[in-house]
């Protein structure tokens, strides 16, 4: 049997962070990387863009030729070649001369800026100049995006849209990332049945396997799903299996602060309970473990229990094994409504965002899945605090950016 | 050839809200779910809790019984069944009596509430109570989360882990969802090729493949990809092709607000261009079509510009195909300097978020890929605002919190 001595939620993400696994690596097509962490240095195999390039449709020239020109006064100009995007011109441009040029296209030996097709008119075959351009308008200039050789991704990048088209522009089309980690998770209870069209005696549907699967999903990691009864036997059997293949376990319920709660109790058997309990409304009953050198989660049963607590403690976890850290993009608001908190907990209350106001939802009990679905933050209050007056300003995390 | 009127932003939203396609639905497993959009309202089966649960492993009492009871004054009571959780007791718990309980087990006939388990011992066949609990202490009530009927989710909510949760706790194992979007889409460009080792001539690498590819991607959306070269006929019969088996098109390169742009004028000559151009920078030449019924947006091929066209205007159609919407966080900034903005522009302005502060990036090409891996945010200058001046508060959207 464990004593449980609560821990502050800022101890309990340290102690987890120093028990992590380093993430390996592998080499995937580019094509597939969207959402995978980038895990190597990407320098560039080339310059960016390799030379000077029109950023509009209109003609290469001389900047010097179109010197206090204008509308009513345009310029000659004789047009000598034409340049297609994915083409390039042979000719040098001259002092009176012109190139048709479309965007993208490299700009011709001797010219030095582009001028736009809309201030030209062709006349008696020669291109009419209506505007004054300086030298490097409408060019994108060679190298303006990197260098051969620069550093245009760090690792811990999340390959999102600008950092795979950065990658592609630096001439790969293959990018090592860190391996998802895979993760075992073994829902407990002997009350718990999938979900069906009625419920009988004391069944409770298992709704912690739905919400823990899509959790980890979100987390980019691949999750792995188990049941238990309330059996230490065939608990310590499943953590023994489990620890061989997977990078970590979550577990959800037989945590409670009481006399031998399963789980826990399989956990302090086989390896070391780091902690037993955080100073966290909702989710006290957190728990933590090293077993066979790998980190064990171990949840609440109660479903907002536990999602609050994975979302405290574990996302990070499984971001940091993937070799990258978010970070959480809170906001103040002005409560609508007093909360009560205590000194020395770290309080998580389910709230709605209603402009510059955040409005505590009025429901408190841990197994109301609906106050999750209802709201779309967390007020965090911090254990150093003693609630929030009606008004104050308090530190809002909204749901959608928990998200990797 | 087409010619081109700039149109606000917001007019534009609005001409493309109204050619967006009405999505299908489709029966999925509710463990496939994770990320989908609900297409039905989902009503309960059941009561949820079905009866009053233990919400901790204790005893099941008459609160009654323990009334003015403490540590220096326990009261003694005679211990008559055990449940564990997934069982229930066929004993009516009777005065003087208790029942021991796990947590979740229903609260069984007679008992009206649970002391904690830490709260009691056992003593000569007798448990000693050293508290005092009202009625309901430590009982989850029946239906305290939905009763049978409820609506416990509307549709054109993304299924999220709470809501996997509450739809699998109403009795479901299935969903059903809005269909993905298939999303044709054709990057064009006579001088693009894919990544490699070295580029050669007016060779110009296809990071829009990457970048677009996954911006559709983090719509929830299934992209298929395709690359045409500069030419009408050949994109005339590849929007043909195209338009048959995707919901919709995207393309990017071939918009330039200039005279006959490939992109445009096929799109001109298939179907209605209903607006080319947008008062927006970057992404000016964005441009919007209604072909065979199905709408085309049409990006321009700098990288940049094709990003934020993508998210102000593809990504929110893409959503609404689903049957969702997003509502943007955006959070209230200072400006670390000036930025100049012309009234009747909007603009979407590269930045990073600094705690209270958001620092506007100094980059402004529209093919600087590095400028959207720099910087974590837009700062939107609306049109009828003239700038922010140094110090100013301004509206600021995080690219964290535009994916659904």
């Amino acid at each position: 049997m464990l004593l449980s001595k609560f821990i502050p939620v800022a101890n309990a993400k340290k102690i987890i962070s120093s028990c992590l696994i380093k993430p390996s690596t592998e080499d995937i097509d580019l094509e597939k990387a969207y959402g995978r962490v980038n895990a190597v240095e990407v320098h560039s195999k080339f310059d960016s863009p390799p030379f000077n390039r029109s950023a509009m449709d209109g003609y290469a020239v001389m900047a010097e030729d179109t010197f206090g020109h204008s509308v009513n006064n345009p310029t000659q100009l004789i047009v000598v070649d034409s340049i297609i995007a994915g083409a390039q011109s042979k000719v040098k441009l001259k002092k009176g001369e012109a190139i048709q040029i479309a965007t993208g296209a490299p700009l011709p030996d001797g010219a030095n800026a582009v001028v736009m097709e809309e201030h030209t008119y062709l006349e008696e075959g020669l291109i009419q100049v209506e505007t004054s351009v300086f030298p490097g308008e409408n060019v994108s200039p060679a190298c303006e995006d990197f260098h051969k050789g620069d550093l245009v991704l760090d690792k811990g990048k999340i390959l999102n849209p600008p950092e795979l088209s950065i990658v592609a522009s630096a001439g790969f089309d293959h990018a090592t990332v860190f391996k998802k980690p895979k993760i075992g998770v073994i829902i407990t209870g002997s009350e718990l049945v999938m979900p069906k069209n009625g419920v009988e005696g004391p069944e409770v549907i298992n709704s912690n396997h739905f919400a823990i699967k899509s959790m980890v999903e979100s987390c980019l990691a691949v999750p792995e799903m188990f049941h238990s009864v309330d059996d230490a036997n065939l608990l310590k059997d499943m953590f023994n299996n489990l620890l061989k293949d997977y990078d970590a376990l979550i577990t959800t319920g037989g945590t409670a602060i009481s006399k031998g709660d399963v789980v826990v109790d399989v956990a302090d058997e086989m390896g070391e309970v780091l902690f037993h309990g955080v100073s966290l409304r909702p989710g006290k009953p957190f728990t933590f473990a090293q077993i066979h050198g790998k980190p064990v989660f171990m949840l609440s049963g109660f479903p907002v229990a536990a999602m609050v607590q994975f979302d405290v403690f574990v996302r990070d976890a499984l971001h940091k094994m993937q070799g990258f850290q978010i970070k959480p993009l809170t906001v103040q608001k002005k409560a609508t409504h007093k909360i009560a908190s205590s000194l020395g907990r770290t309080d998580y209350v389910r709230a709605t965002i209603e402009g510059d106001l955040v409005r505590p939802l009025k429901i408190k009990g841990s197994g109301i899945i609906r106050s999750m679905v209802e709201s779309d933050s967390y007020i965090i209050i911090p254990e150093n605090q003693e609630g929030v007056f009606e008004g104050e300003n308090c530190w809002v995390l909204p749901y959608q950016s928990l998200k990797a």
